[in-house]
């Protein structure tokens, strides 16, 4: 897509990305992010309410299309099946942006800011499912402690995806973690 | 113990909670906590960082313990077992405390602020005990998914002990916490 015809907050975050793998997170103003993309500081608060958001511009949307995919799962459909295959299908469609993805994973990896910003946002991912699963009239305790395992297997397939060079199917990786978390679990 | 036998931080902590129950965490300051235990606002940044950090005086030690049961768990007790005796353990030796901590945990559900500071314990507790883990020779990710469960486990058994009037087994309520996980992934 060429520059003109992307939206403001996607110029920002490609900016911001490509500023934080050239010179390090830390040391990047939000002054200059907005420069890089064209646009002033006050357009980069009008989307974002600091340097960390920027990277995390598409969560609330993989959160809606993660939780529309746990309430519309047939009925038939087991609690945790049904998440998995919500989160399979969120990361193959994140998966499928390549690189980008990854060098973002590996920003997020270098600095503790970014994840305590990561870890709020999968928190609220968690809470999200878990109240999903309680739509579909799933207890209490057991709404949250299938999407604890959800997000716990998606984020051991995420990292296993982005420590590959290989493009890999990500359905299968998150098969693959949740296997391993029934046998973590299973105290063989 | 006679207050003036009581370490600072101690006297620090129960002034902050005192202070936080009756007036609300937002509305307290640091001043307010120093002077109810009798201590200036700089005795007080020598021993926390800052007014949430105060709730926490006891997770280093907290996690020291949990960590070591691990590393000293007989070689024949299977990972997840390891984990869930160590916590176990721990979550009996506070809940033992009573109604102090379950005053505590209630503070923190009320507060987005003191929230996001427990999710980063819990995930420095999550880190420590998968390095545990890997010390006992378990590969990489076992070892982390291994430990999400466990803490995905204590909190779930914890916020059924905070819920409850009456006293009630902290290993017991954990044990069913970890009967209800494996149910929730069998997929049945």
């Amino acid at each position: 897509m060429a520059r003109w015809e992307a939206g403001a907050d996607a110029r920002l975050a490609k900016a911001a990305i490509e500023l934080y793998l050239e010179r390090g997170f830390e040391q990047v103003t939000v002054a200059e992010i907005a420069g890089r993309a064209g646009l002033t500081k006050r357009t980069f608060f009008r989307y974002f309410s600091d340097k960390r958001e920027v990277l995390f511009a598409g969560s609330a949307a993989f959160q809606d299309a993660v939780v529309s995919a746990v309430i519309d799962a047939p009925d038939d459909v087991t609690p945790i099946d049904a998440v998995a295959a919500a989160l399979a299908a969120g990361g193959a469609e994140l998966t499928q942006l390549g690189e980008p993805v990854r060098r973002r994973q590996h920003l997020i990896a270098a600095s503790t800011d970014l994840q305590e910003r990561e870890m709020i946002k999968l928190a609220a991912l968690t809470a999200a499912v878990a109240d999903a699963l309680r739509q579909r009239g799933l207890p209490d305790t057991a709404a949250t402690l299938t999407a604890q395992a959800g997000i716990a297997v998606f984020t051991t397939a995420f990292e296993r995806w982005s420590n590959q060079d290989e493009p890999a199917d990500f359905p299968a990786l998150l098969r693959g973690a949740l296997s391993d978390l029934r046998t973590a679990i299973s105290g063989q």
